[in-house]
């Protein structure tokens, strides 16, 4: 098939674009290199020494694998080369990762909540629009977020998609009816994406668009199958406050001895995959394909869920880091369960891999091999939900210097550190 | 108070602008003129002789009432200038009209959808966040639409805004939970009203905004009290196949002659206010905001439901037109029915005017008395919902030939009757 991938240059996209290939389906990448601008704009950067695309291309290339073209453009405003692209490389699938993907992020500013929103909705619309106007049959593969359902279930397990209720009608009758999960997202990052769902109801509904949605957990893991087998192919790992997320995070303070912030009790509930399941899912999504006027089809893309805190403890007792909580920067429920079906991708094949068994992989090869590129004053979440929060890892700092000995052991990042904690008291 | 009005130079905002400057507010209105730039686009003026805002201004300010002043920016777009107004004039009230708001121009092309869902989404987001940066407490009214609810009520009356559903717990327990409406839209103007709902919901949870999303109907009517003290002060009064709701082009189609264009069977139904009760109802939902922290309040802003047939049998009982039934060019059912909760506005002390007795007026004062002014080939409805629908009133052409004899009666127009007749033949 030929699959085109936009922001297929980021953390998931690059990764889902080798596994395509090497499946043997033609791939086109588009991407405005974005996340790269805005690792500019943080002064942050991937742990790992991710490459230029080029060398990226050259290397996949070098490896005998199938030729992936890349566009540089961007998606939500360049509407005429995205239609182009459509119509003239007739694409049977379009993967959809082009949208900014980080909550704290989404929450720095009100710049970054404008951006969010209008690169969000704008690409998604884009996408459905050109597809209509192109005429083709396209089946869409996007990206979206367990985050849509936001986090309390009360006691009931979280659907794939669709909520099943019962309502009382005028004459006293009770009829069920079947709706799109009543959502409630935490960020404006996780509100674009239920608006996001709004706009492929609408076109699966109007125009018969084939649609999957894919509600994803918190990615873990760097690499996959084919990200590893040249340095110049790996993906990246984000350890910062904004796009980091929990468990990179933890990982990378475990790896240089900096205690692992938990928000609050960490009695925050979340959902987990592992990268290499990710890649998996979206090429189990696209041979699935709904059927032309079908309901946008929603899977839940995550294989486990833990509290903060129980995975601060197992990431401590493999290194031995020791646990900070500090204050919460998010305004959300300091305690939550969570229950989530995930059935269809499960009995459509995926095996998935545990933290149990992925985790001292991830310390050994990621963490610790790249310790000495971290820059230690990234690492504190600095985005606020509202400016009457306290910032969340800021108050480590005081900690964060008691451990300046401990993280000087580990290099050029010793320096950070003590910078990060005199910045911070 | 101070209310600043964001579109008050279009159909619905500047009526209000008027009716909340004579009950004594400060007004100060916030336009780009996108409303008068889409009808050079489209090559469509109002019905009515609307003059610029400055003649306006002025007019108002010679009948002795109070000065309203205007910035001309673009909300979505312009955000300094809205931050800056905000923080520098402080508002107690925005009323928030700044929308594109026809749903077949939504419909038009890629590049009408693309627009709207910008503009739209980039307006609301825009001014919720200004309002959270500038750090005041000030009340939102936005004008929704009732076309959020979708047309398919299964036995219920639309209640205003949440929905009361049953659900079974994991254990089998049965749980009640209130939920914001699931949303239909059936057009992407309306998608985007949707997508405002879950704007609202995010700002009023997370930073406790003050919200009222009024659900609107179709307003009739063109006066009020105020734009009918002084020509200057006109309303517009929109009868193409874009802008022009039902009402009015059937009302147009009366006034020179036309067939009054059924789409389908007419057995659409739908919800219906008089603009001077619209401006009421701004008026009664400013005078009663919700609390800080309390959950958006949401309003149906309707006072009447008809099908669109028994509106066209309405008018041509008046005024002795005909009435002809052409393909709909819209994806909807043909008939539905509609039960409309609206206790809240009359319960704060609404009285409507009904069509009964307002309906007479209209023809007299409005499309009898600027008939000449109308281009007849402006009333087709010609924006396809998909492309495999047929032209809304295209097909009428054969039909406005044989009344072309007749048109020619009310002057000007008839020459355009003929153009119409023979363009779509």
């Amino acid at each position: 098939m030929r699959i085109l991938v936009l922001g297929g240059d980021g953390f998931c996209g690059w990764p889902t674009s080798l596994h395509l290939s090497a499946l043997g389906h033609d791939v086109a990448i588009v991407d405005n290199l974005s996340r790269r601008n805005i690792d500019n704009e943080l002064e942050a950067q991937s742990l790992t020494p991710i490459s230029p695309m080029g060398i990226r291309l050259a290397a996949w290339r070098d490896l005998g694998e199938r030729e992936i073209t890349f566009h540089r453009f961007d998606v939500a405003q360049d509407y005429d080369r995205l239609l182009g692209l459509v119509t003239e490389w007739r694409p049977d699938v379009v993967v959809h990762f082009a949208e900014q993907r980080s909550a704290p992020y989404s929450m720095k500013s009100s710049r970054n909540k404008r951006y969010t929103v209008s690169n969000n909705l704008g690409a998604t619309n884009s996408l459905l629009a050109a597809i209509v106007e192109s005429g083709q049959d396209i089946h869409v593969v996007h990206l979206g977020t367990m985050g849509v359902y936001g986090y309390g279930t009360a006691g009931m397990k979280i659907p794939e998609g669709y909520l099943r209720v019962k309502l009382e009608t005028d004459d006293g009758r009770e009829i069920e009816q079947e709706i799109l999960y009543p959502p409630n997202p935490g960020s404006i990052y996780h509100m674009t994406k239920t608006q996001d769902q709004l706009l492929f109801a609408y076109y699966a509904k109007n125009d018969g668009l084939r649609i999957t949605d894919l509600h994803q957990g918190i990615v873990w893991g760097t690499q996959t199958d084919q990200t590893s087998r040249d340095e110049r192919l790996i993906n990246r790992f984000d350890y910062d406050g904004d796009y980091g997320t929990v468990l990179n995070r933890f990982l990378m303070q475990a790896a240089v001895r900096y205690p692992l912030t938990v928000h609050g009790t960490g009695g925050q509930t979340r959902a987990f995959i592992h990268l290499q399941d990710s890649v998996r899912c979206i090429a189990l999504a696209i041979a699935n394909p709904p059927a032309a006027g079908e309901r946008v089809r929603i899977l839940n893309q995550m294989t486990e869920t833990h509290r903060v805190r129980d995975l601060a403890a197992m990431i401590s007792d493999i290194t031995g880091a020791t646990v900070a909580n500090v204050p919460n920067p998010r305004k959300e429920d300091p305690e939550n369960e969570l229950f989530v079906e995930n059935r269809q991708l499960l009995d459509l094949g995926l095996e998935p891999i545990t933290l149990q068994t992925g985790l001292l992989q991830e310390v050994t090869d990621i963490a610790q091999k790249y310790a000495e590129r971290c820059v230690l004053d990234k690492i504190p979440c600095q985005s606020l939900w509202r400016a009457d929060l306290a910032a969340g890892d800021a108050a480590v700092g005081v900690a964060a210097g008691a451990v300046g000995v401990a993280a000087r052991a580990v290099g050029s990042a010793g320096a950070a550190a003590d910078r990060e904690a005199s910045a911070s008291r």
